[in-house]
Order: structure tokens, then C-alpha cells, then sequence
């Protein structure tokens, strides 16, 4: 950052520096840090991705705490910069931390925030998006309709799926894909099929209380069964949806031969990570079976997509926007913020990261806490007694 | 039709003569045809709409039933042309028939058929399909991704709505409008408000009970109200919905005003009736509010768009599909079939035309009767006693 470099300043005369290094969502997380006395500096530059130099040039000589980006690599250089600047907290306005090394962070005594608790929901509702957008072809649909290809109603024109009475798939039912699995059985009472590890004792407590509550109200219940195999899931549903954790035994977990397994109409839908699908083998899959169709919100080399996707019209693709949602997204940089003040002020660590209500209520000043510090344990760092 | 027809022929030997305009989804109802000892003339002419002279090309001089399109002019020259050659029968397959003068099928004693008792759920889902698609930019973030202008994850890239706990609004709480608010309710946690001039006591019924479900599950329930007047729902909802029949009382129902009644950052679909909607006003609307976002499958000037619209991003555009699904398609086409097939046999006119899954079973024979023939009544037709 040899150039001059653009921030905005709220509150100039603050007692404690406050950087965040994109534009975040709403106004509260700014307003929180300024009634604590802090100057909040938002770098404005025209530039998806800083780099460890522009943002080592925004921290300066004297910073108290940072809130960065996912897509940033924080990592020794960054964390002894920020500690060299006397700064004590970090927090990414994520739930992910893949681009963060807490060893280095310990190394140099930062706190590392995240903001878990404010994405389930929309993440499932952009998943059931995906898998109406493909179910009915929407986007296929609104293309050839621009195009000015419609001359008139045709028997046979983007004819899609009826979800009612079909059998969705979901493969790790943690927080996200439970809520998914809700949606998509309470919304177009459709059978449940699951994978997982773990029971997942709640959502079947959950689905089988509807299936009764169907029943009681006159109308054709809903199942479910919890598969033994992620076999029998691919083999069964068509509607799968992926929520797994992305580690060594879910790299690919969906390649050319898990694929042959689902049926040729199946609908695939990925908001999870994107090497979990073996993209070369999808984007061959989709070519070979035209309706065969997916939705996908991450890529295996993202940003970019592998050859051929974006030529797919049996595809739907969107940019990693599983946790866009005003409300979400106003959570996530309420948290951040809050994880790098708490830490400023010498606030313990929250009990419960995902009991974030507390936090996001507008209506009452939030509890004198960190909401979710991941390193606090390494750092000794007091809990919260609420 | 001067030049030659392609025509595709099945059982050239049949006694009955049947032709349909267009090819149809599924098999089924060329089997049941052919089982009855009817030749099945099916027209596959690449034109998308068929003259009135290109039908009278096809009903020829010796012609028992034909099954059309809603897009064809079915009025006293066609049922003048097929009672000239013999038929008695002519079934839509579709469950409007705007497209039928009826009046001249009863001058000239041929039956009326169309195909209700199989829209219902596909096309409440596709409401619920483009709701979400709007809600979460679908088509828009598609399109960026495409273009390959996705370098990286931004705070604020296509932030939309999360569903959950805001109120979709439903004009007209018929068949459709009720399996919708039921898909966004029991699905998204949505509350509800719903105008209709009639009481929905059954829609009433399943809300609340579903609240109460929620609430015994340690859930947060659901609220629901009928509103007064459409304005309440527009004015209070964050997704309406139109479902209301085309009359002089809905045309333009949408206009201006009532889009200005609307909050800034609502969505509108219609799966309706193009008309329903003032399309000019609608796409000056969505230029001055950019994140005001629609869903629409039909349109005032069908197949064509009012200037402008289809450079809207905030605007998700579908070709008439809202009946689109394999299920319903194959299930229209069956009954468009069995009302002309009941016609030529004799048989009673079906007592429910919305008790439809005693024909569409495939493991058993379908009842001796005409699923739904809307002029009945006109022409004396006897009712099945089953």
C-alpha cells in the first residue's frame, strides 16, 4: 500500500482504535463501538481481497483491535503487527475460521473471535432455495424468457419436480441440515432420509411430532428414517442436500461413482464447502444426465468454477452467499465487533456462543461479554457466569 | 395449412378417431386411449400456437375428439369443423378455458372438458419457488457468477431476506393461495395474513393448529390473521402473494397506489393472472426500488413483457410454468384424455372434478366417467352415481 488508502472514521477522538477492514452490514455494530468510546476506522478501498500489507498498513503503530474477512490470511506476520501495535483482539466476521492461525494468535496473546449462532437459518433457507430453484428450473426458465424465446404455453416446456410426497436426502444433520430438513418436510411434505454419524434425536423427535400432527389434521403423514449408509441416501432421495464438516473423509465425498449412484432426475445441492464434490466429475455427471440438476453456493477452487460449469444449464451457481441475509449478516458484524470490544473492555468469554440473542436484541444495551472467543481456553480467558 | 402436417399415429387401426393438437407428457394417456380402441393422431408441427385452419386441417372429415391447447381459438368454426365430422368431445388440457367459447360447443352439442384436481401443489410450489428465488437473488447472484465476476466473499454481496419470522401476505386464499401460505407458514416459520372476501376456515384451521404444534415442541408459534382489506396485507407483509380469479373487480388489481402501499424492500409474485398486475406501473416501481423484488410467471401482454422489464434485476421472470411439474403435466394430459375417451363411450360425467385420484392411479383401471366436462349441465349429461 504504497498509494494512499481510503477509511472511513466515526467517533475521531475515541480512546480505543477500532479497525474493520471491509464495510460491514447496518449500523448498530458502529454505534455499539462509538458509545464505548471507540474511534472506528472502515477501510473503503475498492479491492475484494486486502492483503497482509494493505492491512498491515491499516493496523499502523497503534491499534486495540481488528475485525477482518474470511478471505483474508491472518497468520504470524499479521497477529505480530497487531500485537506490536499494542492491539489484543481479532475477530472474523464469520463462523469459519480456515483463514486464521490460532497458534500465531496465541504466540503473540490475540484473541480470536467468530460469530456462530446467527447463520443457521438462513444458511437452510438459501439450501431450500436451491433446491426449488432447481426443482422448478428457474433459472433455465427466467434465461430463455429474457432471451425472448417464450411464443407461447407448451405441454412440454421446463417441466420440473413436484416435491410433495418426494423424498429428501440430507447428508450431516448438524444444526443446518436439520433446519434444511425441516423446511423442506414441514413446507412440501416430503419423506426424510439421513445420514449422519450422530443420531440426530431432535430432528426425528421433530419430524415424527409432524407426521402426527398431519395425521390428527386428516391428511397423509410424512416419514423418515435415518440411513446407514450415505449409499442409501444417494440411492433413495430426489432432493439431497450436503451439510458435512469439510475434513480428510468428506474431501470428494461426491465423485463420479457417488454420483452414479443418485438417480438420473436427482437434484444435488451443496452449501456446505466446496471440496466436498469432486467438481470435474459433477460437471461431466451434468452433461451426460440433462436432468440431473444442482445447486451449489461453493466451488472447489472458489472463486473460481471448474471448466464447463458455467455453461451448464442444468446448473444453478451462486457466490458464496449461504449467509446473506440482512439479519444474519447485521448479526455476524454485531458479533465481530462485540468479540473486539469485550476483549478491549476485559469482558469474559459468553457461555454459550450459539445463545447469541442477548447480543442482537436492538431494544437493550448487550451483556458485558466476549460472544464467541475460539481461542479463550489458550489464553485463559474468564468465562461469563449468565 | 397448404403444406403437408406431421403427425405421429398410434393404433391406425383404432375405431374412434382422437387427435391431440400437441404433443402431451407421459405415456399413460395414449395407452388408455389405445386400450379403448381409439387411433391417437398426435400433431408434431414445430409451431408453437396451431391456427384455427391448422386444426380444421387436422380434425378432417371424420374426427371423434380432439384434445387442445389453451392457446388455441376454440370457437364456433372449430366446434362447427369437428360436429361436422362426427365428434362430440373436445377437452382442454389445461383448467382455464378462456380459450373456449362455450356457448358455441353447446349450439353445436360437443363437451367441454378441462383438467382441475392437479394444479394445486405445483403451482403453489412454484410461488414458493419464485418467493424464495426473489428472497435470496437467486437469478441475479447466477448471472454475476456466470460472467465470472465472483473474485471473492463480500459483507454485502446479494444480501436478501431471511424468511423466518416475517409475514407473507396472500391475496385470494382459494385451492392455491391456501396450499401456498401453508408451504411459507409450516416450511419458514412465517406468520400470516391473508385477505379473501370469503372466510378460509380450513386454511384458519391448519395455521393455528400448526401454532399450537410449535408451541407444544417449545417452539415459537405462528400467527395468522385475516385481514379487512387488501391494503392491510400489503401494507403489513414482507412476501404477497397474488392468487385471486381475473375479473373486472382484480384487473389491475396491482397498480401504483398499492404498490406504493407496499413496504420498500417487499416481494410480489404472481402466479395468477398477468392482468392482476398493471405491468407498466410495476416495472416503474421496480426501477425507483431496487431491492423491491417480484416473481412473476405470467404476464399482461403474454408472451411478451412490457418495455423494460426484462432488464430488471430485481425481477425473476418465468415462462407460464407454473403447472410445470412431470406429475401434474402427465396427470392433465391423463384427464384431458379420459374426458374425451368418457365422451365417445357414454359415460356419466365424475360427481367431484377435484377427487381426481381415482384416475390417475396407475396400478388400477380408471372409472367409467368424464372427469370434469364444464358444460354438462348445458348439454344434459347424466352424473356418475360413484
Amino acid at each position: 500500500m504504497a498509494k494512499p488508502v481510503s477509511i472511513q472514521v466515526w467517533n475521531p477522538n475515541g480512546k480505543y482504535r477500532v479497525i474493520s477492514t471491509k464495510p460491514m452490514p447496518g449500523t448498530r455494530w458502529i454505534n455499539l463501538l462509538i458509545e464505548q468510546d471507540c474511534r472506528v476506522e472502515i477501510c473503503t478501498e475498492k479491492k475484494t481481497i486486502l492483503s497482509v500489507d494493505d492491512i498491515i498498513a491499516l493496523i499502523g503503530n497503534k491499534c486495540d483491535g481488528v475485525i477482518g474477512q474470511l478471505t483474508e490470511d491472518w497468520g504470524d506476520t499479521l497477529f505480530a503487527a497487531l500485537s506490536r501495535a499494542g492491539g489484543k483482539a481479532f475477530s472474523n466476521m464469520a463462523v469459519g475460521y480456515n483463514n486464521v492461525d490460532v497458534n500465531a494468535a496465541n504466540k503473540h496473546g490475540v484473541a480470536v473471535g467468530n460469530t456462530p449462532g446467527v447463520l443457521t437459518e438462513t444458511t437452510a433457507e438459501l439450501a431450500a432455495s436451491l433446491s426449488l430453484a432447481a426443482s422448478r428450473r428457474i433459472v433455465e426458465a427466467d434465461e430463455f424468457m429474457r432471451a425472448g424465446l417464450y411464443d407461447g404455453w407448451l405441454p412440454h416446456l421446463f417441466v420440473g419436480n413436484l416435491l410433495k410426497g418426494q423424498t429428501v436426502g440430507v447428508i450431516g444433520a448438524g444444526r443446518i441440515g436439520s433446519a434444511y430438513a425441516r423446511m423442506m418436510v414441514e413446507g412440501f411434505k416430503m419423506n426424510l432420509i439421513y445420514y449422519d454419524l450422530y443420531q440426530s434425536t431432535r430432528l426425528e423427535k421433530f419430524v415424527t411430532a409432524y407426521g402426527e400432527f398431519l395425521k390428527s389434521n386428516g391428511e397423509q403423514p410424512v416419514y423418515w428414517k435415518r440411513a446407514s449408509t450415505m449409499e442409501e441416501v444417494l440411492r433413495e432421495a430426489d432432493v439431497i442436500s450436503l451439510h458435512p464438516v469439510l475434513d480428510k473423509t468428506t474431501y470428494h465425498l461426491i465423485n463420479k461413482d457417488s454420483l452414479a449412484t443418485m438417480k438420473k432426475e436427482a437434484i444435488l445441492v451443496n452449501c456446505s464447502r466446496g471440496p466436498v464434490v469432486d467438481e470435474v466429475a459433477l460437471v461431466e455427471h451434468l452433461k451426460q444426465n440433462p436432468m440431473f440438476r444442482v445447486g451449489l453456493d461453493v466451488f472447489e477452487d472458489e472463486p473460481f468454477m471448474k471448466p464447463g460449469l458455467a455453461e451448464m444449464k442444468n446448473a444453478v451457481v451462486v457466490p458464496h452467499i449461504a449467509s446473506a441475509s440482512k439479519w444474519t449478516r447485521e448479526g455476524m458484524a454485531t458479533l465481530a465487533a462485540l468479540n473486539v470490544l469485550g476483549k478491549i473492555k476485559g469482558y469474559p468469554i459468553w457461555s454459550d456462543p450459539n445463545r447469541v440473542e442477548p447480543f442482537l436484541n436492538e431494544n437493550s444495551p448487550p451483556p458485558a461479554a466476549c460472544p464467541s472467543i475460539v481461542n479463550a481456553k489458550a489464553l485463559g480467558l474468564p468465562v461469563s457466569k449468565l
